[in-house]
């Protein structure tokens, strides 16, 4: 088994000869990476068995099997996930934008590869192939440190991505697996300062705070989603309670489900009882203020901790508000800055709200559910970023990139 | 004395209230703050007084003074700064893309401040006025920690500041002093992730690597410059000459300056001694590899350690490389990624340098030294970035803004 080091400093090799890669041998090396999935299909499957046999013995969760069972579909949508990177627009070489300054110099700036992106990430086998080839695509290496859940799927996928690149430019080193899934191989991961451009870790609130506590590389926070639904006075009743149910029962185990309903007081006694009867199907678990309970039927009172908390379930916490301000000031308070909405037929609330609530995502009339890279068109996502710093919501192959100033010059000196 | 957390606490709040400000407040409390810098000049110049009586005593050397000290002049052009970032264009509010989704939602993507920032810094108290002043016009509150060899100047300094913002919209507390300057008071800042949305230290290599060993808290690092200027053997004897004597002996002190000459071989013979003469009225010592010594008078032999040095200093080091790659290879080997220099007439070497060199500046045919906010024309600087995330180069205020998503929906669910 290779040490973090050892993967870390043929990753750093491997980067550069990926960021003097041209699209097209990038695009031909993902095209052999899928083709290979899909022609080595047995191989995974079987190594997919050895991790649901221990998964079993191990007495994990029917939940957390369902994300780690592949069947010969799901190999077929990740190869196919590949083909659709290998299509989608190379950032790199982009120059955004190019000028003259005072001394005549023509300065430009380019989009150039990050280098080295570290992936850490729970049980599904899926992020290996999505995430290893999004970083291929921008130009880097990257080291991906999955589950232990997922080891025997995570080689079989890793030994098939690395055989494809055989025939290509690209060394196998350019996709790597971290095979030493013990915590310990996690936090020095998270201090591989000399190797590792950026982190990204993908998974539950226990890991991203693992992760804030001792990582000192570079780190993208992502996914997760204390998100809000506002409903304004002059919000329509039809339009509020689709939102609602469309942001809480959709998928409510993905971070861009909604987790607390605001109402304002003008409109909590007409809306809330038809609310609460369009939750009913999905058996969403109402925990309210006082004024809300006394509006609706099956709720319990809400605590402190429910303000705080991302269910990722099917439970919403319900608050009345007197009015926009308390709604803003309630989201200051508790998001996780992720995706927050205002239902409202008001034109001056709208913009307020869009001002003043600082999160990625901030909507007006629309589900909380659409914050994702593939909704907002950018035909792929590594991630939904909760920091300010170099990427905010969703993050496509741009966010997996960096830039250089390139300068031409013709003898000036200063 | 405030604790950190104290402070944590006040800026963010006085971050809300600044990012929904407008340009108009904001530039208003620029000019405030400036015109209090000139009125209030005496003030200055005694406690700077205050600081130079304890420089003196602790034996500081006097390059550091000269850094420490505050003349009329000086807060003149304090003042004349902020009244320049005052004129400046707002990034804050700008939208940088706007385009329709597949489900008719309008997505734009709008600048805005990053939060609170916090900037570490040594012994120039005109960092407090010009770092505080590009933070407050970004839109972001900012907690300051300058050296202990400066407290009573920027003590004084940032109470003229604070007392300026009396009568804006704006509470003091948008601009605060660390002013605990022990050891614990700094590490405990590169940990206070609750508070600070990003970190940037400005300072020697020690400061830096104290930041990236100690921190937890988003880092942008800055200003670390072990730059190269190769001469190919396509390169004019007149122009390598006068790039590289502007490069090394303009300013040796900063982190643009040129620290490693790499020449062809095939013109190593010709232009070393012109070199050596060229550079001989600022008396700079040359640290040459075997076969640069053989064109050389007055070299001494290069030890390792010269490739690796930023020398910040009149010394350079000298190697003849036998190509392109080889320069190529030494730079990617030894650079901290700041700037490198071709000089070359050859078009292909010009290209292949721009594309391999994996550094925030690349220049064909200019010396280094224009690596700078200014110079680039973005009309201020926080510092140069090395690393890739978030800011590469010189920053100006973009650099110090985040983004977010914002999204106009008419009822759209998922």
């Amino acid at each position: 088994m290779e040490t973090l080091i050892q993967l870390g400093e043929k990753a750093k090799k491997a980067a550069r000869s990926l960021a003097r890669a041209t699209s097209s041998e990038k695009n031909d090396a993902l095209r052999l990476m899928s083709q290979a999935l899909v022609d080595h299909t047995e191989t995974i499957l079987t190594a997919n068995k050895l991790d649901l046999i221990a998964a079993k013995e191990n007495g994990i969760s029917e939940n957390m099997i369902d994300r780690l069972v592949l069947t010969e579909e799901r190999i077929k949508a990740m190869a196919d996930g590949i083909l659709e990177i290998a299509e989608l627009p190379d950032p790199i070489g982009q120059v955004d934008g190019m000028w003259q300054n005072e001394a005549g110099l023509t300065i430009g700036k380019q989009r150039v590869p990050l280098g080295v992106i570290g992936i850490i990430y729970e049980s599904r086998p899926n992020v290996t192939t999505d995430a290893g080839s999004l970083c291929f695509k921008a130009g880097n290496a990257v080291i991906l440190r999955g589950g232990k859940e997922a080891i025997y799927s995570n080689k079989a996928l890793i030994h098939i991505l690395q055989d494809a690149l055989q025939p290509t430019v690209f060394p196998p080193t350019t996709i790597q697996l971290v095979e030493d899934t013990t915590r310990e191989s996690s936090k020095e991961m998270m201090r591989l300062n000399r190797y590792l451009d950026v982190l990204i870790p993908r998974g539950g609130a226990k890991l991203i705070q693992t992760v804030l506590e001792t990582a000192t590389v570079p780190v993208i926070e992502t996914g997760t989603g204390n998100c809000h639904v506002y409903i304004d006075k002059d919000a329509q009743l039809t339009m509020a309670t689709d939102i609602i149910v469309n942001a809480k029962c959709s998928r409510p185990s993905v971070c861009n489900a909604a987790e607390t309903l605001l109402i304002h007081e003008d409109v909590a006694e007409t809306f809330l009882p038809v609310i609460e009867k369009a939750l009913a199907p999905w058996h969403v678990e109402l925990r309210a203020d006082e004024k809300a309970l006394s509006y609706l039927q099956h709720a319990i009172p809400a605590t402190q901790e429910d303000w705080e908390t991302e269910f990722l379930d099917f439970i919403l916490a319900v608050k009345v508000v007197s009015s926009l301000d308390e709604a803003i000031e309630h989201i200051d308070r508790y998001s996780t800055g992720h995706s927050e909405v205002i239902v409202t037929d008001n034109y001056a609330a709208g913009m307020q709200f869009h001002r003043e609530v600082d999160s990625a995502a901030v909507y007006i009339n629309a589900s909380t559910r659409f914050t994702d890279g593939f909704e907002f068109g950018f035909g792929a996502e590594i991630g939904i970023s909760t920091q300010k710093l170099h990427a905010r919501g969703p993050m496509g192959l741009t966010e997996l990139t960096s830039s250089k100033y390139i300068i031409f010059g013709e003898g000036q000196i200063r």
